[in-house]
């Protein structure tokens, strides 16, 4: 069961929680609210596997405030001072208001464009689904950066998938629920795709 | 990558998330609060993958009353007439106040006595562990229904996981970090345990 890595290098995996555009539950394009225990939960999941950076996108100013509010009250602020595993898992969050930034972004750090990957809850009507095997291998050999991209509400808005390099497929498409929080299905597929076994 | 079960039989597996006896950081055996968060993601998490019913176990009634008010807002309040996916999953919800209450309710629907499986976020002084793979086959081909108990707070106090049957191995025991919430561990675990692949 054990999973070893194929090679000896390093994931070059960043992660994003887009809160524009996604769909709500009549499939319309809409801009979520920011849940804060979904940047909490999934910080900790990206600092856990060793996911460089993580994105948290909203065009919305008052909302990118908040998120800020919050990464610096544990990373300058009061909890920074209270030794709490918190602090560095928020040191990974950046704010951006579009998903081009965060892309634009990881170019700047590793000097390269990445490969984006999109999730969804569902693979009914996806077309040239990635299966979680292929993937992990691509992950393991390719020296490209990827950026695993996560959609809030009722899932990512169908043109951020449709531009992406790779559709992840879905985590239980054989359950006939499929009503995961993004925080714990952030956090599953990381593990399937990150983690040592 | 697929992992195949290996026989026709349906994992019989319960969930409990347990409040008391459980860590604070500083190592003493404390009473936590209930997140209402761990209770909807677990829950969610739980009817996904097949888990039978979701055992939330704390000593307070305060507490249970709480955790009473939440699920019924879902199962036959006001939440329950929006026609939302939250309703099913927290029909799996059940609160008691000790794990031996949650053993003794599976014993009464089962007619077995489930064996315990502890998790922990860490490896360390921890003997007798069982692996990923051999817990997953043990599910698969064992007949007794199975009970995976989560700890809230720092972990579950001492006397619990030397009462059980299985010390199931901590997820992320090569990261130098690992302080995933514990809603995030559970789906990770449940997925490992019970995931199509």
């Amino acid at each position: 069961m054990k999973r070893q890595r194929k090679t000896g290098k390093t994931p070059n995996v960043y992660a994003a929680l887009v809160h524009y555009p996604t769909f709500n539950r009549r499939r319309e394009v809409v801009t979520t609210a920011v849940t804060t225990v979904d940047i909490h939960d999934i910080a900790r999941c990206c600092r856990t596997y060793g996911i460089k950076r993580f994105f948290v996108v909203t065009p919305i100013s008052a909302q990118q405030e908040l998120i800020s509010r919050i990464v610096s009250h544990w990373t300058d602020g009061s909890g920074a001072t209270v030794d709490h595993p918190r602090k560095e898992a928020m040191l990974l969050v950046e704010i951006c208001g579009t998903i081009e930034e965060a892309v634009k972004a990881i170019k700047g750090m590793s000097g390269k464009s990445p490969k984006t990957i999109v999730t969804s809850a569902q693979n009914k009507n996806r077309t040239g689904i990635t299966d979680f095997a292929a993937m992990r291998a691509a992950i393991e050999e390719d020296e490209n950066p990827f950026l695993l991209i996560f959609g809030t509400g009722w899932g990512l808005a169908d043109e951020v998938s449709s531009a992406a390099d790779y559709k992840l497929e879905a985590l239980a498409p054989e359950s006939d629920y499929n009503h995961l929080s993004v925080r714990t299905a952030a956090a599953i597929i990381i593990d399937r795709l990150m983690g040592a076994s």
